[in-house]
């Protein structure tokens, strides 16, 4: 039996650090493709830090042409302050593979966790050391990029079962 | 002494409903251009209702070409799934204009409405009034429409002095 091979762009949003990682899943086999952060300049007006993080996930989706996106939904905290400037960056970053016709899937934060981990309440340093054995060609310099990562192997792991995905892709892409 | 006119695009941002109006100031003569309501299909997934809203104010903005955009400093309540909500609407709105390196204001909604009835405690049925008042031409169907349209007044009124504002524009625009 053959598995077609899929390539799946995992994002951890924030203004300041958009972690990105691209990760190939061929049945049960998981290859490193890239990973990255996208940042911004604090002194920079609000609406032209959400340029740059919509440039930058623009390029990576044009670079990489993975071929379906997932991303964390936002923990909802209660600074109502930070939870506005997250979901203004997190607006963005569903936009861009949007942009693309990309199937978009959203994994709570202990559904990925637990897929990596095992358990619920992993450390972020458990995050980064089970990358490091599920993905032994990762290199990655944070702990955004080791999330983004992690997001995307939690969706390699659900996404012939998830429920959450978008239901009427393919869609066409944008020119 | 002569006064250059400028082209305002004022947005009340949602992801349900976005209020667009446009509206053109000469010296203190304004003068009413356009407006209208991007709506976005709720059965659609999230990341494809941002995509709906970037499309319709992209195309506002290319058709109506306004030189600076304004929008209201959004409310922060206590609903933190509401606020993520209004986040993610909200970088769209930020993101349309600064992709065509417009000026982009933001004002407190006590602000804008003081601006515009007088009064920063002002209701909806008399910002519409107002607005009939100061923009006899506007032709509006909806609240959404018309706080855009305030909002847009109120920048006209208050772009000379705001602190506010984009500080390093202009800038080039994206092809």
């Amino acid at each position: 039996m053959q598995h077609a091979s899929i390539r799946i762009l995992g994002i951890d949003p924030g203004l300041r650090r958009t972690g990105w990682g691209i990760v190939e899943a061929e049945g049960s086999r998981l290859v490193y493709v890239a990973s990255g952060l996208i940042t911004s300049d604090a002194e920079d007006d609000l609406a032209y830090r959400l340029r740059s993080l919509h440039e930058g996930l623009r390029a990576v989706i044009a670079q990489h042409k993975p071929q379906e996106a997932a991303i964390e939904e936002t923990f909802v905290n209660k600074d109502a302050r930070a939870t506005l400037k997250l979901g203004q960056a997190r607006g963005i970053a569903l936009l861009a593979p949007a942009q693309s016709g990309l199937r978009i899937a959203e994994y709570q934060p202990n559904v990925v966790k637990k897929t990596v981990t095992g358990t619920g309440h992993g450390e972020k340093g458990q995050i980064q050391a089970m990358i490091g054995f599920l993905l032994p060609k990762a290199r990655f310099d944070s702990a955004d990029e080791a999330d983004a990562l992690a997001i995307a192997i939690c969706h390699a792991s659900h996404r012939g079962t998830e429920r959450k995905i978008a239901a009427r892709m393919p869609r066409e892409a944008l020119p």
